[in-house]
């Protein structure tokens, strides 16, 4: 990931592109890429969505818009100075609080917030 | 990246959750976790959302959306088996050959696809 | 919606709110709203998702978070002079040419532009 | 808007595309609609964004989202049997109780939710 946040970072500067990233624009573009990659599978059934079901050219489609999403949210966390893996590692824990085991098991309703 | 992984395939195991973890609902819980990033930044100029310029509480608030984004990112790369590190590393080749440097510096039309 | 336009308007002057209501940042609010929704529907099945299998607290959260979506599509189309209604029916003429029902009848992958 | 939605089914029907046409599949395709209007306006300024600063192009692919992202709204609408107007304008009531305007006067940290 380091290598990734340093050539992104020479790939704005070279181009005089870092004026445009500030994190409010940085969130449009992540966002605009989630937008695409949900048009990929909006007809989709959730079987159909399964990576055995999925035709070559889907399945490149989607690895691209994944990449650009990554690739987006890897610049955001650069310009505000967050530690991805440290946060989502620490984000796993508080979830394994919120939701115990035993509780959770199976249970679509607990799972689903609403 | 590695043990995020795991750990999150051990989350869904352990409460029976893997069954709705279909590519096409990762999408969505991917998607609604970038719109709660994006009411955070809805409001602020993009000068008020640079990172010195934020609360703490914004802050906090922020760096604990970016890590669930991650955290269904990876769940979602882990269920299509996509290298996310490699796909962005690709990518990012792509996009230098798709942006010169000499005809994309501080260029804004270019830039924007549209 | 010319009383919800007006209702708006004067909902934002009386808050000295307009100064907020830049397209852009509309475009976010949006994009927010609909992230609500989609955090709604994300672990449902498609049939799950039909009006009569959802519960009425379900029910009532997603007229609500509809609601939002289209008060803030209608701020938006204020402040850029656009005629959502006219849009709209110019834009099922170019639907109609676009996909001839010849050609789309149940057609899955015409249906998808992917 | 009666029009719009006797359009979209008769659309949908000829087409025989009412079966992809569930609550879960067509929020994720106003949710992409949504993405494409969020690209369109990812680089500009919240100045750069207001319609007196927009070229003529920019303009007319922004009307022609804002166009499919209230096709897609109404057609949900329908499915799930909501009234826009009503729910709407149910949804400015609320509003007004939740934000009085004494205490919301130019105060954007109430404003903000966060």
């Amino acid at each position: 990931m380091k290598e990734i946040k340093d050539k992104l970072r020479a790939f704005a500067e070279e181009r005089d592109w870092d004026k445009f990233h500030t994190p409010k624009n940085l969130v449009m573009a992540l966002s605009g890429e989630v937008g695409e990659l949900t048009e990929i599978f909006q007809w989709l059934t959730p079987d159909e969505s399964k990576i055995e079901n999925l035709s070559s050219k889907q399945f490149s489609n989607i690895k691209e818009e994944i990449a650009d999403i990554y690739l987006y949210l890897i610049r955001l966390a650069d310009k505000l100075d967050i530690d991805l893996e440290q946060s989502a590692l620490h984000k796993i824990k508080i979830n394994s609080e919120k939701y115990p085991v035993e509780l959770s098991r199976g249970n679509a309703v607990k799972y689903n917030k609403r």
